[in-house]
């Protein structure tokens, strides 16, 4: 228990940020970053509590007592990914704001370290029950992040009304993960554009509409 | 070593079937059955070569010296995967055909023991290069099967001449595997038909063909 203290007493603590709560949080920060630190450099089964806990300079006891395992770890990285969210783009037009959901979902997965991040997180969420519903929720918040770029563009008369918001979104990311976490694929511009192109052509003929909408003319 | 005979002695192995060559393919066979079976279980991280070589009813040394690490274990599985191909459909139209492909997947992916095991190897992918190769290797191959129902919908007139065909299939499957792999959604057969329905709008706008076009007005 005596090793808890020492994460105030690093020169790392800035002097006037502890505040009522702020230890508590200050330590989850840690802990949380270290636990980053630690996936974007190796694979989940790889994560071991106790160098997290000398990484975060927290006690073992307090790693184990609130996270309990690495699953619980990675869950509650999530929980936190979640609650750091970027507003959804508003460029004026659908294609615009599309376009800037693949591209940043395209730098995420593409970027060294968010995208072995991102890796450890789905494999995580395949081995462990926990992991997986709150992998769930984090896409969850962020597709709820961005519904508001289709309910403008129905607005805008860019969209048939009755477009399911959350199936938009989704047909936008899907290609990318696809090639990310599925098929392995190398992930370029191009396929983030033609995520985009495909989505809203789906969108005009009606297929996210809440009972899917025959093809055009190609049945 | 001499635990390598047990295979050949055991009451399962069927009289007559052992020809020049067979041994070496039957040994394979048992491990890569228990390998499926553990994995059906369990998790990735938990696979254990010296319980798979007991479940195979082959030696500890044959499992090690051939494929080394769980790693080894699970990419000749998808090897094997691969190897095993169901013909591509030929319902006599690219909806049909591409629905097909949907109600493939998705029996796959919400089967109980398939799901599980496509699980493990997404997550083995995940935690090891060999294996990303290997699973890579595995959707080139089912791609390669499944490119004949654009090349025939291309000849029919279904499609633009020049839809690349593996982006048309890309598009079927991403939708259902990014819930199943990445957002851990439900899949049901609404998925699967969204999933075509979206694909056939896309490509009759010409978004898979080699430079995607625009979208059809809605830019």
């Amino acid at each position: 228990m005596e090793q808890e203290t020492r994460l105030s007493e690093s020169p790392s603590a800035v002097p006037g940020t502890v505040r009522p709560g702020g230890r508590t949080a200050k330590v989850r920060r840690a802990v949380l970053d270290a636990t980053e630190d630690a996936l974007a450099e190796a694979a989940f089964h790889t994560l071991n509590p106790d160098r997290i806990a000398a990484a975060a300079g927290v006690g073992k006891t307090t790693v184990y007592r609130r996270w309990g395992s690495p699953a619980g770890l990675v869950a509650d990285l999530l929980r936190d990914m979640a609650e750091q969210s970027l507003p959804a783009a508003d460029t004026g037009s659908l294609a615009g704001d599309l376009r800037a959901n693949a591209e940043l979902v395209l730098r995420t997965l593409t970027d060294p370290r968010m995208g072995a991040v991102f890796q450890a997180v789905i494999a995580a969420a395949a081995c462990d029950e926990e992991c997986a519903r709150t992998l769930n929720g984090f896409y969850r918040t962020r597709l709820a992040e961005w519904a508001p770029v289709a309910a403008r563009a129905a607005a805008r008369g860019e969209l048939p009304p009755d477009t399911d918001a959350l199936e938009l979104l989704r047909a936008v990311s899907a290609p990318l993960y696809y090639r990310f976490a599925v098929t392995r694929e190398e992930l370029t511009a191009a396929d983030a554009e033609r995520a985009v192109t495909a989505a809203l052509a789906a969108a005009a003929a009606g297929a996210f509409a809440p009972r899917p909408a025959a093809g055009p003319g190609v049945d």
